[in-house]
């Protein structure tokens, strides 16, 4: 089964009311998709939250992520501006995963971590708080938000 | 200062290079707009969902949600199927604040509970594991999610 056949069938079923929820077949498929990507990039300036990312990344055996080190500011314009960035690295590289991370929504919304696949869609996500709210450096707060998206996915460290 | 403003200067911010994270004013001026909301909508066929909800925004001292009972099935064929949950609800009725819970991204990708503005702009949200890894009754989970939605931009119950 290809993700397009999981969107196409998972719509068909919220349309005619036979939708309950995610099922485990589609869960696997994410953990699997993750588990098998060669090049997973972040599109950032910082190096910090590249090494923090890593960091986790290893501890769950998936690949080590390269930077994109593209100028992500404008993604603050936008209202969605975490997902704005993970677009922006879809639509500037060859990849197959995308880690991005940036504000959730409006000035003061706080922080998303957002993980998709090669065409920008949305694999997993998680939200943290504004920074002047936990005062965490960055590199142990992308590690804690990496963590927990992939967690909720119920993929585990083995390391 | 209203919220266009902040997010033009923000914006500016972000482009000239000056900008340090949410500040302390941004993160206040959602906490007041959420505590001055008078009609809070959640857009859902489900009374599970609104009795969850209401019975947390009670504690925290906010007007209980009126449920805006339409199909929102459509959504899920979108890619951000909550996020567009919210975007209806804005679309259909007049508010100032909308609550909605629905599917993060792809099947599979589990839960979001958005809190929204009267023009659909994010000011907090929170991400949860698909149903079938956790299985809690909707209600209690809703809960959870819009708790964790407001503690992170430092909202606490007081009763």
């Amino acid at each position: 089964m290809k993700i397009e056949d999981i969107i196409k069938n998972a719509g068909e079923q919220s349309l005619n009311g036979t939708r309950r929820g995610d099922t485990e077949e589609e869960i696997i498929f994410i953990q699997d998709y993750l588990k098998s990507a060669r090049k997973i990039i972040i599109p950032t300036g910082n190096k910090e939250k590249v090494k923090g990312i890593n960091h986790v990344l290893l501890q769950f055996g998936l690949p080590e992520a390269e930077q994109l080190p593209i100028n992500t500011s404008a993604a603050d314009l936008n209202r969605l501006p975490a997902i704005t960035k993970a677009i922006m690295a879809v639509d500037q590289c060859k990849c197959d995963v995308v880690v991005a991370r940036g504000r959730l929504g409006v000035p003061g919304s706080g922080s998303m971590l957002v993980i998709t696949d090669n065409k920008g869609r949305i694999l997993t996500a998680t939200t943290s708080p504004p920074h002047v709210l936990h005062k965490k450096d960055l590199e142990t707060v992308v590690g804690e938000e990496i963590e927990q998206a992939l967690n909720r996915i119920r993929l585990k460290r083995i390391r």
